[in-house]
């Protein structure tokens, strides 16, 4: 791991590293908040997965949550959202496909095959590499935005146990039930639609062996919302009778505004879960 | 003026307007934050002026200062950092020079002064505006960061009783003490360095004829800080007896995650100036 800058913030440290991802094949950057409290001994640790064209920076610039973690002592961990320059020719032409548009899935497809393997850079490679170089405890939960719903849903229901909580931020909640998903996963995953439902929050919620409570913020006024379908979510929950708080915030749009404005409510609810002082 | 975007955050609205300029002869975009309270009465004003190379968007995007606004009842205000696309040859060579680094004066030197007069922008032209379409009260308070920050401070000095409070963050308080700083003076009001001190904060304290308190955060890691000169501040100030709360923070560098730790004190500091509940 390579320093690549760091910043006192809120009394903590916000570092971001480089390190050259197995699973990935990609040199990858991601970002960490350590709160006062890390000084002093072990913190448990959100993981926040971003959406389409972000990288670790955008939630750390824009959410405001460093002040929140920095008063309950929680640890914050920033993947990027996809590899980058991996040399796939057509990485870079479409926004939804490729670079900053990882899906958090592992691809089957080639060229995606080789390098665009998010799932198990988040589940397993990420978290190995921060617990072998931070003092954290062995407490972790997830949330993140939009296609970084997706991911933080998706990656919770497919680890029961892992988690001790998860939200969403207006996330991708049936992907297989629009077009541009279908899009979206036959690119990753072929044409075969099968392999696509262990990446879809509203087919997984069906067989989920552990009924994590779920709660996810979605603004009303959200450009994206017919591309999101909560209500897809919502009904699947209802059939499956799994926890779901989605909250519809009247007025609110797609962007960090909206994240910024719930972060703190997201955040003290994780900080329960783990077992801080919320 | 033309709304360009709005955002619902915590409650009010961010809204961003295109206008036409006319001491700027350039269209402008000014961003405003309007609290919830805005909604039933009147509320003050804080001008939030940015640094180099920023637009309307930085503070609003990275600041957080959003959330403690709509506790508060605060409006704020966030202009353009200079005129842009001005036709100004030069106006993209240099970081520190034309775009993006207006430096809230008024330019007397050609090619700039038929565009950059920031400082009757912010001074007049701007509130007038603001003050006709949108319902405010009297009352504003004027607060800035790094190039910003001088703009605040030389801003409030030179504008006795018209700003309830000032506070600045790493501001540029000393331009004419630094090789750099009387390069830019030289490009934008000649080489007579008398012109110069008007826009220079540690020499405008001397005759101050309203002693406002000016709070300064600044952080003792900031790797601009020999540009910045926040010495030659509480010396000026010393003499003068001039009342300075300038407060190194520990660790801290020349970012937004410094202004972001710190905004809130700023913020309650100039609320309960501006007659808020801070």
């Amino acid at each position: 791991m390579e320093l690549v800058s760091q910043s006192r913030s809120f009394g903590g440290w916000l570092k971001r590293y480089r390190h050259q991802s197995t699973c990935l094949d990609s040199s990858m950057i991601f970002a960490i908040y350590l709160p006062p409290q890390a000084e002093k001994g072990p913190v448990p640790v959100l993981y926040w997965l971003s959406g389409l064209t972000c990288t670790d920076e955008n939630f750390m610039q824009k959410a405001g949550a460093q002040r929140i973690a920095a008063e309950l002592g929680l640890a914050i961990v920033c993947p990027d959202t996809s590899p980058r320059n991996t040399g796939i020719a057509t990485e870079d032409d479409e926004i939804d496909i490729g670079t900053g548009a990882g899906f958090y899935l592992n691809a089957t497809e080639a060229p995606w095959n080789k390098h665009y393997q998010m799932y198990d850079y988040v589940v397993d490679e990420l978290p190995q590499l921060i617990n072998a170089n931070f003092t954290l405890s062995d407490k972790c939960s997830i949330s993140g935005h939009s296609m970084g719903g997706h991911g933080a849903i998706t990656v919770a229901l497919k680890n029961p146990g892992k988690y001790c909580s998860v939200s969403a931020f207006a996330p991708i909640s049936n992907p297989t039930g629009t077009e541009r998903g279908e899009y979206r996963f036959s690119t990753y995953l072929g044409k075969d639609k099968s392999t696509w439902a262990q990446y879809d929050a509203s087919l997984l919620v069906a067989n989920a062996k552990e009924k994590l409570p779920l709660l996810v913020d979605q603004g009303d006024k959200d450009e994206m919302i017919e591309g999101l379908r909560p209500e897809a979510l919502r009904e699947a929950c209802a059939a499956a009778d799994y926890p779901l708080t989605l909250r519809m915030q009247a007025g609110y749009d797609h962007g960090y505004f909206f994240v910024a404005t719930f972060i703190e409510e997201h955040l003290r609810y994780h900080a329960s879960a783990l077992g801080l002082k919320a």
